[in-house]
């Protein structure tokens, strides 16, 4: 059995969704992970994970300005002292996904033709964001 | 240690939400899985998975008419080469679920009484759809 | 290989989030997991999982405003046998997750420092409600 855990560090550049598939498929090669999954954990609450379309940059673009309407910036809210951006980081993660999780088959991520995964930063400022990475099968 | 994947096939009649909780059940009893998981992955991004109750379909009726009130169809979208239903796909996807992972012991899903597990179609057009089922565990 | 599943009932005192972290870490020390996954699986379809900040409560209470407003009780859903609260929860657990996935490594969750395991009771009634949990690993 393979079983095996790695922390991943991105470096984003503020708000906005980072394509973070290399460093999972790299994962999996160097495991040699033949059949399994890679599970994919973000260890903060203001960014998450998703799985969108990689082909048309126009679809994160209209995902970011729809999920800013659905959880706005905004001075009302009880918790802000980090600043107005915090808390709808906070939101966004909680309708997204905290950790995603990859099939492996015949060595390769099962993902579709127009899949990426994706780290979605939700603070305005730059960070350094922690991913967990446990390869599991055989 | 059980460590299988496959593939298996949705057809779509378009929008909605469909039950493929026999195809998942059937993957852990093929492979004789005692204690474990299921790890269901829809390789699409306009297609999504959600566990939901499966007694009263006004349930779904009630979810569906509130997801396209949530991410509604628009011509307003930067993404619309493939119709006003597809970005609204992609939205709905980002806000359920890829993947969903459903535990397994002394043989059985161990779902609870009311739930299902749906694949929710969220383009207008009849779709052949493709989930990947990794079984794991003993 | 570890692979251990376990059930924990949860009491809850109505509508909030339930801090369930401790019974998670529990599960993956006496099961010896050094390097693996907890695996939380909610057996309802009105509660729900998410992680979510730990440190400054009002992240919760915000957080419940907000998804009060997104999907509000309302007696014109279809779906009101159980009264005007019970549709909103099918469609709050519908967008947080019905399912979390832990990781562990040199024998700790691999949690950030401020991310804590939530259940959400959606209903305003106190409800006993389990957790299915799937330890995987070696």
């Amino acid at each position: 059995m393979t079983c095996a855990s790695r922390v991943v560090e991105v470096r984003t550049q503020g708000r906005g969704l980072y394509d973070v598939t290399d460093e999972v498929r790299r994962a999996a090669r160097e495991t040699g992970l033949r059949t399994g999954v890679v599970h994919v954990f973000v260890r903060h609450t203001s960014a998450s994970l998703v799985v969108q379309e990689n082909a048309d940059p126009a679809v994160l673009r209209d995902l970011s300005r729809w999920m800013e309407k659905l959880a706005p910036e905004s001075r009302a809210y009880e918790h802000d002292d980090e600043g107005p951006d915090d808390m709808p980081g906070h939101l966004r993660s909680s309708v997204t996904r905290t950790s995603e999780t990859i099939p492996v088959a015949e060595g390769k991520l099962q993902l579709g033709t127009w899949q990426a995964i994706y780290l979605w930063e939700h603070r305005n400022a730059p960070h350094r964001r922690e991913l967990v990475l446990t390869v599991m099968g055989e």
